[in-house]
């Protein structure tokens, strides 16, 4: 036998982040704003390293973030959350891994939903589980009974979904989620819901927690992050939020992972948390400016641009567009050629079914997306 | 099948630690200091909040981090580390994970030495991997080729032990380290060696890394912590050094499992570990002290007090201070009616043969210890 991790590949995010670096590309790979931070929450972190312990906090989190959180998704999402049901984790990659190792038996299997986060197979795998993919494919993305009845079987225990989700900046309508919880019941199901996009949507358009649904709220694993509330992604302050019985299993897979968080950090997101309404709905309004900003500079270069509901991300279509490449040599040409790095949505699926898409992050300065939309207006 | 973590206590230090919260008592159980950290490195975690960015940095930490880990020990380790072999985690523990996650493949076996921290044996199970216990014994915690050798199969891959050691508080004798270290050479095993306490020995004794030992070089994975060099156990920012072939593997665990660390504390960090000698000097001195006050204190007070060469730690022996009680008993009643939270060495063993020795941490203000003390005094 040969390790497990072995045969994994970097990061996508971080192989393309490196090029970018070595290039001195416009990087529009790797999905993180290149904004400062909202700076109340700056100084909250840089506050609390003087007036609060920098020791070990309790390994589920302050409990003051605990509160923080659950009285965030009772305000926004209508959840009835108490403290003990959140577990503060160091970034959402981490709850991802709790999550997964707590309750994950080998020979277990699950499915996923692609195009997918390219942590989650990896992470199923080290756990001794079997990723069972249901492949999404554009421009609808749609998830049908059909499909989720054929990659399930007597072995299956768990689903894990992303939702809004990245890549295909999707916010799952209300009946496929219902038709996902219909699922989990009948199936005796857990759910790892990953809704780090939660705050990020467009348009008006709300999120629902898969947790709301008729029957998962015992059955949720509800997986958030203040690295993209907060447009701070260096952070790793996420969360995980579960009914008591479940919260107390991943919590022992915390323990042994990273045992607890930055005490400064977890006490300023628990004060952004706490921000007005209308500072969620600006944060929305100035992401989605820039995603218009991105799309009509593509638009007027001649780029195909998919609709962008959610995330920092949009992506282009390349037949669409009339360019003859796939998705691996068109980023590999336009980071090289026209100094610009992006993601091919094809590392997204285990078996890169989808290679016509490139998707490009927005969460960037107006002076950014214009030299970027320059770049590849000339690179055509 | 039932999860794997399901069976799996929720952390000793955890336990006791909010066992103290409730009923107020005087804390010498989980490790941490009580002061507030150096206020060079707190400013530089602030500066680094406003002055830096607050997005991912790269996966593998950030280059001037992984350079002063290095530098840091080719001066204090005369170690010959390049910045490459250096991996920035989120906290020793994490290190530790994504070690196991990446070396150990279902049915290896791995070697570990009780007592031991306790996180080691259920990231082994978690792995797949089968932990065989090689049990030392107060008051010499000798390591010898006989125990090893029992402990060996030909399944044996790994070897993981703590040096300087918690709780024993030894630093582990030269021979001692040659005779593991040829034990990994003539079995062809790869050596985690988490060195947390590297820096906190006493009376003049060095640290001597195994990596340094002939063979090593090249099969050891070096685990450090900035918490505990620094006094801010919360800040969670630890590493991993190893070769290249070893780095790259522990790496891909890594991007699985945080994927990176908070930058302003890298920053601070990679800043702290260019502190001239004289500081790491003084540091040692102070916690010298502390261990003084707290061992004559308990001594005056009639308890048997074991040497402590090492960590923040020094245990009190039950039998030999003619207290009747096992170690779990006499933590259980110190809390409840002294008003002071312990740890039971016991803990320490998968399989609890030691059962006489109880551990407390000096790293704490005189009036705190002095407290203590006190109340210990009086529970005789
Ligand atoms: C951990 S790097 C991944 C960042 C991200 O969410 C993305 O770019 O999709
Ligand atoms: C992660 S809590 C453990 C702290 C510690 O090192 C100890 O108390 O031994």
């Amino acid at each position: 036998g040969h390790p497990l991790f072995r045969n994994m590949p970097t990061t996508i995010f971080e192989k393309m982040s490196s090029r970018a670096r070595e290039l001195g590309a416009i990087n529009l790979g790797q999905g993180f704003p290149d904004g400062p931070g909202p700076h109340e929450v700056l100084e909250a972190a840089a506050d609390a390293l003087f007036t609060k312990s920098n020791q070990y906090p309790p390994m589920a989190g302050l409990p003051e973030l605990r509160s923080a959180v659950a009285a965030h998704y009772a305000r926004h999402q209508g959840l009835d959350l108490i403290p003990e049901e959140v577990i503060v984790t160091s970034g959402a990659t981490e709850a991802l891994a709790a999550s997964l190792m707590a309750l994950v038996t080998p020979g277990d299997e699950v499915i996923v939903l692609a195009p997918l986060y390219d942590a989650y197979v990896p992470l199923i795998e080290r756990a001794g589980g079997v990723a069972k993919v249901v492949t999404l494919t554009p421009p609808e993305w749609r998830i049908t009974a059909q499909a989720l009845a054929a990659a399930a079987s007597g072995r299956t225990r768990l689903i894990l979904l992303n939702n809004p989700t990245n890549p295909t900046a999707v916010v799952m309508r209300d009946e496929e989620l219902a038709l996902i919880a219909r699922f989990c019941v009948e199936r005796d199901l857990i759910a790892i819901c990953d809704e780090v996009w939660e705050h990020v949507t467009f348009d008006g358009v709300g999120h629902r927690p898969l947790m709301a649904f008729p029957g998962m709220r015992e059955r949720t694993v509800k997986i958030g992050s203040a690295g993209k509330i907060f447009s701070v992604t260096g952070w790793k302050v996420g969360w995980m939020c579960a009914a008591p019985a479940l919260a107390d299993l991943v919590g022992r897979a915390h323990q042994f992972l990273t045992f607890t968080t930055a005490p400064n950090l977890q006490w300023a997101v628990a004060e952004g948390l706490d921000k007005p309404d209308q500072w969620f709905a600006q944060m929305r309004s100035d992401y989605q400016a820039s995603r218009d900003r991105l799309a009509e500079g593509l638009e007027a270069a001649g780029y195909a641009v998919q609709p962008s509901a959610a995330t920092w991300f949009l992506s282009i279509d390349l037949p669409a567009s009339g360019i003859d490449m796939d998705d691996v040599t068109f980023c590999e040409r336009i980071v090289e050629e026209a100094g610009v790095a992006a993601i091919p949505v094809s590392a997204f699926y285990p078996d890169g079914v989808v290679t016509t898409l490139v998707r490009l992050c927005f969460s960037k300065a107006d002076g950014v997306i214009d030299a970027a939309v320059d770049r590849l207006a000339r690179f055509r």
